[in-house]
């Protein structure tokens, strides 16, 4: 029983879904007709396997080798993509699980354990602001209230989005007959920076996760006309924004940490008139929760001074905030000997791995990308490491699921 | 024969159209179903006075009293708006004309010269980014064939927009015939700024249209992952264009001009990462061209510097161009004197009347705005005000149509 297909034909299958006509990127949002197309490819890679499917009440997608059931190895990622995307992050870790399973069974390894292929709904957050909310919802670190309230960019509400896409809203929220059933959860990623390039490594195992925050940053001034208002009258958005898009790179350059404003909306955008209001995001990560604070408190001082200066109000408001995660240290160093004493690095990049961390043992394999670049059309990693990675990926579910 | 309807109760309805449903600002963009449904009031009421009712190559709707024919008296303005825009700009000079007839119809005025009520087709720009585009057709300073390939946010062009309006797009540009007809252009415009109200006055006469440009800033980079990419391996585009947002203040203020960027697209636009391109538009005036030209070489100079050491790359090309507009002197005298010394004053805001001052006698009339505020939903004229503007307008077009 195997995939029917190889690696590489099922990989240029999945890459036909959600690329955008210009440019090579990926737009896969969540609850979108894109991320339908995802979803039954997925089904259909379950069924290639007779693996049974099944939904929970998070829209999380649950491929299972055996009787669904506790102690479980879980292994899986996502499939939606930020917008821009590259084709590597999230679908690299569904398919290499899928083939995971084609190995083992080609090892002729019985599992003592049920294992399962998950997909995560809405890792990325790219619609609705919030990262890893399947992952989220399921442990209840995410109210459902507070979920279903969460507006795209025209104004649909993530409770509309999942109704729509035909999952039931009302029933989100913590999920522990899911929960309990994971014994271990294994996530296969690229590599979303250059350590296994350095390091000369196809597949190496995470340490750790930088603590990581995004918080919504909004400047409201008056709305007024760009030819006959006279500087002094005006009350313009912009100028304490672009301030605090300096003093986000300056606060981190300074701290070691990294921050990132990447998306703007300006209301109305008129290009004859001031802004009324701009809403900013930002996105800030270090090594420790306390130098993401400082990094913090530096933007939203440079923000409300130079809002202040400029008649401007400034609202600040956290959208999300995940903890430093640290990997167990035994069960990474067990997957690490496992696979030939393959080098730990720990990342600035949150995963539904992270969320889980909290609740379930949780374990994390990087495959090499040659650039390092992600969130890009650029993102990368050759057909030779993909399929170390599925390799090693069989390697350590097999270890899990015989014990 | 009158409007059957009072200057109020016009105005009512006029004021449903394009109304956005939260905050109150008007969305009038050119060529879409909004636009269809002004340009169906506007023939509403030419019908309504018996106005013979004619469309240009161009899309400016006229509406004649009398004859169409050489050295007539036309008055008017738009009725398009900036995004969240106010209720005035470009239709209280519409509404005026037709009250402006009723009146010298009820004043048993007789012309000796047609009289023609216009409707310029997108003055704002808002939607394909270059204004005043009916009369810049008109009188070729916009090459057709420019113009057809403006694109507006969505990717559709000019061309196609006009088509689906049912314009013949092939046949846009220098109009000679609509443009020899022209005798005086009157234009009634509610003020965009505080000197009548600094004044006392209902009622001023433009002496002067600032020199306006604008110019688009594109910042291209490179788009990665905004948790794992290193500061010194990012090519953020959002740096230099927030630096080249506080040099346009800054150059502004510097130089007694004023420089707005008001319109700004980043692509990809996503929370979690670096952005691969920003758009920013920079619209900048001054009392004269030398002067924007001075604001105009700060700001690039300070983008490209901020560029080079972000390695980003920066274009910066010019949209629209409008030089100086000094309105002749002594048609504006006379109906400055016409209306008991009405003061003159110059202001930033282009106008159709400024583009069609190049080629025949052109005046203005502004109408007091209690806030100066403008493009924007406060934007505001007492009715007292506008009926003393109808009022003004009727004694400006009478004495033009009996010489």
């Amino acid at each position: 029983m195997t995939g029917q297909m190889s690696f590489a034909e099922c990989w240029a299958a999945l890459a036909r879904i959600g690329r955008e006509p210009v440019g090579g990127g990926y737009h896969r949002f969540a609850w979108t007709p894109t991320d339908r197309s995802l979803r039954s490819w997925f089904r259909d890679q379950a069924a290639r396997r007779d693996l049974s499917l099944e939904a929970d009440r998070n829209g999380n997608l649950w491929a299972w080798w055996g009787d669904p059931g506790a102690g479980a190895v879980v292994t899986g990622s996502h499939l939606d993509s930020v917008p821009g995307g590259g084709a590597f992050d999230g679908p690299l870790g569904v398919v290499s699980s899928f083939y995971a399973i084609d190995e083992m069974r080609r090892r002729g390894v019985t599992p003592s354990r049920p294992i399962a292929v998950v997909d995560f709904a809405d890792e990325e957050g790219a619609r609705f602001g919030v990262a890893c909310m399947g992952s989220r919802l399921m442990t209840g670190i995410l109210a459902p209230d507070r979920a279903r309230a969460l507006r795209d960019a025209d104004g649909t509400s993530l409770g509309d989005a999942m109704t729509a896409a035909g999952v039931d809203a009302a029933a989100i929220g913590r999920d522990d007959q899911a929960l309990d059933r994971i014994g271990t959860f294994v996530e296969l990623h690229v590599e979303q920076g250059r350590s296994l390039v350095d390091l000369g490594a196809a597949v190496g195992v995470a340490s750790a996760i930088w603590p990581h925050g995004r918080w919504r940053c909004s400047f409201t001034g008056e709305p007024n006309h760009a030819g006959t208002t006279r500087l002094g009258d005006r009350r313009d958005p912009m100028l304490p924004f672009a301030a605090a898009v300096l003093a986000a790179r300056e606060f981190a350059e300074s701290n070691d940490a990294v921050a990132t404003i990447g998306k703007v909306v300006v209301d109305p955008g008129a290009v004859n008139g001031i802004a009324s209001r701009v809403d900013a995001w930002l996105d800030t990560r270090a090594p420790d929760d306390a130098t993401v604070q400082t990094v913090l408190s530096g933007v939203t001082d440079a923000a409300e001074r130079a809002a202040d200066r400029h008649g401007v109000t400034v609202e600040v408001v956290q959208e999300s905030y995940t903890p430093e995660v640290a990997f167990a240290d035994d069960l990474r160093d067990r997957v690490s000997r496992l696979l030939d004493a393959a080098p730990q690095l720990p990342t600035g990049a949150g995963h539904d791995a992270g969320i889980l961390s909290a609740f379930v043992p949780s374990t994390m394999l990087f495959v090499r990308n040659p650039t390092g670049i992600s969130h890009s059309p650029a993102e990368h990693a050759e057909i030779d490491d993909c399929l170390a990675g599925v390799t090693a990926l069989a390697t350590v579910l097999t270890d899990l699921s015989i014990r």
